[in-house]
């Protein structure tokens, strides 16, 4: 569990005693390509932190799938917006290849914010990165152009652009793929 | 100041020396209807609670106003987006009615996550609740038409779409005044 334990040292300090706190919460689990971390209409019931893989979030919108965020290596995983009041979800988080996480439930996060000196700050500074993220992409809608979104695509996730079907990244973007086609083919031109 | 230390004990609990740091570094501030708590290209220096009065948070985008949030009574006003990294914001936080808040600076509210013995904890759900708020509009922009778009501001904001002008909240909804228009007299006729 070294990678989660030097993980959650990048937020906080974490005594030897507290260190074994968290290797007795946090639980190893693997999915496969296609599986579901999280489907609609459940209580997202983990937190997650990605150790190798990837995930993608979506909604389902009259049959149709919208995917609008993804996940990878050293990202935490989760429906906050399920996970937070511990409501059922609208939303689903599927994994794009073979992934490992240390996943944590909701009730093991509040023993750490408990029992932890800087359980709190924990997360509270594990929140406002996230929160930042997501703020960025919802005035991205009202502001920027298609381009440019899909320029903070490549600019939030660089290392993943060649791992995710392209229509999933047009979803993201907010356009259909073959808008995505085109600007892909005038940024080649340009560069 | 017990509108304040009211509501940061629906947050956390606060001792009586701790009550007397808060209204240390907490100052009233005074702001008349027009008057902007945040400009474009300023860092967000202060975090808000609104005591009295109304606000919106808007992005100008080639010269054109949009408004993505209201912020009224009991609500903390701030762009989290430059405030947490302290960086130029691009937003504009202006005040709808005269307004009183109390504020407290960046380095003030360290003070408090640092000394305050639940000060983490009063960070980290008060972000926990924007954040649920900011995800549920952000999701809505994928999943809902603007009908609903418009039932969720009702729902968010009931008391205050009488206080506020159509074209920002035709504008939070994202779609054109005259078809907020439409859609308040079809749902006229429909009740």
């Amino acid at each position: 569990m070294k990678f989660l334990i030097d993980r959650i040292r990048q937020i906080i300090r974490v005594s030897e005693s507290e260190e074994k706190i968290l290797q007795d919460l946090f639980i190893e689990k693997q999915l496969s390509k296609g599986d579901h971390f999280l489907a609609e209409n459940q209580v997202c019931r983990w937190l997650g932190l990605i150790h190798r893989g990837l995930v993608r979030y979506y909604i389902n919108v009259d049959g149709e799938d919208k995917t609008y965020y993804f996940g990878k290596e050293g990202d935490f995983v989760c429906d906050y917006e399920s996970f937070l009041p511990q409501k059922a979800s609208n939303k689903n988080i599927q994994v794009l290849e073979d992934t490992s996480l240390y996943t944590i439930s909701h009730q093991g996060l509040q023993h750490i914010y408990d029992h932890l000196k800087e359980g709190d700050r924990f997360g509270r500074l594990g929140i406002e990165q996230v929160f930042v993220n997501i703020l960025q992409q919802l005035t991205s809608f009202y502001n920027d152009p298609p381009e440019l979104r899909y320029q903070h695509f490549l600019d939030a996730y660089p290392e993943i652009s060649q791992r995710v079907p392209q229509y999933y990244i047009a979803s993201y973007v907010g356009i259909k793929p073959q808008s995505l086609s085109r600007i892909r083919n005038r940024s080649i031109k340009k560069h």
